[in-house]
């Protein structure tokens, strides 16, 4: 197979494929996604009976549990996959949308329209429902799609794209506009990043190593997501009860997300009173404290923190501490190690709140609300394709307007520049 | 000297700057630009001496007079260059702005606060006046800016800077805020294309080949502008003054403009009546017809248009004529050869307005006014530090909000995640 050729192909087709699907109204939008969740309840004893074969060959190739486990789908899983369809077609549609049209003096009206940004490509793990969530998101807000998930799970793939299909035939829409990468060829990844004549934006969905690569070839613009490196810093006009509740939960709710907590700060003033309890709280529940020396004057069984344990997103039950004089060293230390995703204060001084709320540069600044809330549900926006840790275009959390740009619109009556 | 070195010492000082920068009071930025201004007025002497020599080695040199001319200041220029910092000055502040802040059924209230980009590269010509332009919008939108001259600017540039600098002290901002690259060294802009670390965004003004150039190696993001080929497309619905008035203006008012029409699509039901009086409109004015068969049988003196014809941008007097049957062939026309600049359609008909306003995939999109309108000013930006015709975070004119981006913020009272 020359996959060169395979993947111009796609994009091509892609490409000639975006028109239609970014003039779609949204009720043809909607009636293809909710053929899609149909399909999808409806076949799924097809989808178990693909996903098994791909599970059998991932474990017979050794692949590890933790990749197995997002791999396997189950009844359940694929009902949460149809109800993701659904929630996704009863979103407000973000195309067309007209915002601030303003009369101006040369009697023009000027204002900007939410327009698709033509065609995405998406590149993620071997994870199936990775690929009925991307297609629904691309088909709603009016981007073509190509897809290439990991390559152990390309018979479930295949499985879900018949459904995407179908939904896809079922409003008229063209099949191209949902395209997935059938080949286990690496060589495609590197082809689909660097096709900038058919592909508008690259999102990735996976491990910090698939996105530093992509970020090192890619020659088409990225949303990309590296680490979540999230702090909480503790000032000493904090309410000692909500420093525990938020600490407990950014830390502890879940080890493995991208928006828990990885590091304590703790104002000087207020860490001989809280610091113990909070560490306590930590320790009680089996999380490794590594610390500065005067956290590990405060707490018993402090292992040592060295620099690089700062910079670290642990994704485990550790946490980084360090004893700070206040907030401009707190904010000293979160521009120096922080990755840019989440970062959350804990005060009741309100010029101290607003400073944080300004000055600290990361897609989520939050005051007194646990960092975990960081995410396209909590936040509203339905239901996200990523959280951007990067500054352009789109940061945090990336739902369907993230997947939109605005043109400028004109509207005159025969006006022509003086 | 150590390019390199010199690069990456430039770099880390602008992203030490930059924090400053972002937290700088409106106050104190507006204060900056009026004493930039002042010294501008103040230092005229010096920055006509400086710029002499710059003109003068250009002369010695053989640059050619259109660059010279680009080169060259004038106690006008210097004014103009003066007024335009203060018009910087008089714009909204968009740093801090929050919008959309709404509660969250968890009790958080969630919303999105308008903050600086960091730090901003800006790679130019030698246009001593572009030095002022950046500084003043990179400096009102709170970012730290290194500024890449053509090196046959570099005495004026010098000069300028000292102005700048000036300014920056009396408001106690730091001097690194806007950092002129002080070497001719070509070398220079491979550096600053590649140092993500310490740049956030690169805008390029300049010729297509720059472009071209800087996007095939730059690993850092860019506010791109390649080509202008704008198109208007004369529906048979159209009236046909209002024809006449917008293509005369879109093409002849100015020739070398990005936003310059240089296709003219009409309707073959049309055609017959109002391309002859467009045809002779536009050859009174000494402009030659490059046109398809069907306009050669209609216009004296057509030559043929090749394929190469209608996608070039001629910034010329000469324009691509093209009969087509009606507003979808136009829109295949525009989405086949257009750069994605501006468009527009002259028409009296509503739904063939709402469909090319929709359907047409250009920064700019017009009903019944002249391409000519795609500007910063024209826009109400106030302003503009370029033009883009890229889909990712910025499209069309950019002006201080372009230089921005939105994080979130998220205000609590002690919520976590359930």
């Amino acid at each position: 197979m020359d996959i060169h050729a395979y993947m111009q192909t796609l994009g091509q087709r892609a490409r000639a494929a975006s028109r239609a699907v970014a003039r779609a109204d949204t009720g043809l939008k909607n009636k293809a996604l909710a053929t899609i969740a149909a399909a999808l309840r409806r076949d799924e004893a097809k989808l178990l009976a693909a996903n098994a074969e791909d599970v059998a060959t991932a474990r017979a190739n050794g692949l590890e549990p933790a990749m197995i486990d997002r791999l396997t789908l189950s009844t359940k899983t694929i009902a949460t996959m149809a109800e993701g369809v659904e929630q996704v077609a009863a979103l407000p549609d973000p195309v067309g949308e007209i915002s601030d049209l303003k009369f101006r003096p040369s009697g023009i009206q000027v204002g900007k329209m939410r327009v698709p940004l033509g065609v995405i490509g998406i590149i993620y793990e071997a994870r199936p429902n990775v690929t009925v969530d991307a297609a629904a998101l691309c088909l709603k807000s009016g981007n073509a799609c190509i897809l290439r998930g990991g390559s152990e799970a390309i018979r479930s793939n295949r499985a879900i794209a018949a459904c995407v299909q179908e939904g896809l035939a079922a409003a008229g829409l063209p099949a191209d506009a949902v395209q997935v990468v059938d080949t286990t060829d690496r060589a495609a990844v590197g082809e689909l990043i660097t096709m900038r004549e058919y592909v508008d934006v690259i999102v990735p969905r996976g491990g910090k190593g698939l996105i530093a690569r992509l970020l090192a070839e890619s020659r088409v613009p990225m949303i990309q997501h590296l680490d979540g490196n999230c702090h909480v810093y503790v000032d000493d006009k904090a309410d000692p009860e909500k420093a525990l509740k938020i600490v407990e939960n950014a830390k502890t709710q879940r080890y493995g997300t991208c928006n828990t907590a990885e590091s304590l700060l703790i104002a000087r003033a207020i860490a001989p009173t809280l610091l113990p309890r909070l560490a306590a709280m930590l320790q009680g529940k089996g999380v490794e404290i590594r610390g500065c020396a005067e956290t590990a004057a405060l707490v018993p069984n402090t292992v040592p923190a060295s620099d690089e344990d700062y910079a670290t997103e642990f994704l485990a039950p550790i946490i980084a501490v360090k004893v700070v004089a206040g907030l401009d060293e707190a904010m000293d230390h979160i521009a120096r190690y922080s990755s840019g995703h989440t970062e959350a204060i804990v005060t009741e001084d309100y010029t101290r709140a607003l400073t944080f709320l300004r000055e600290v540069d990361s897609a989520s600044v939050m005051v007194n609300a646990s960092t975990r809330f960081a995410d396209g549900f909590e936040y509203g926006l339905g239901a996200e394709i990523g959280i951007s840790t990067d500054k352009i275009h789109a940061r945090g959390p990336v739902g369907l307007e993230g997947l939109t740009s605005q043109k400028w619109v004109v509207l005159g009556t025969g006006q022509v520049r003086a």
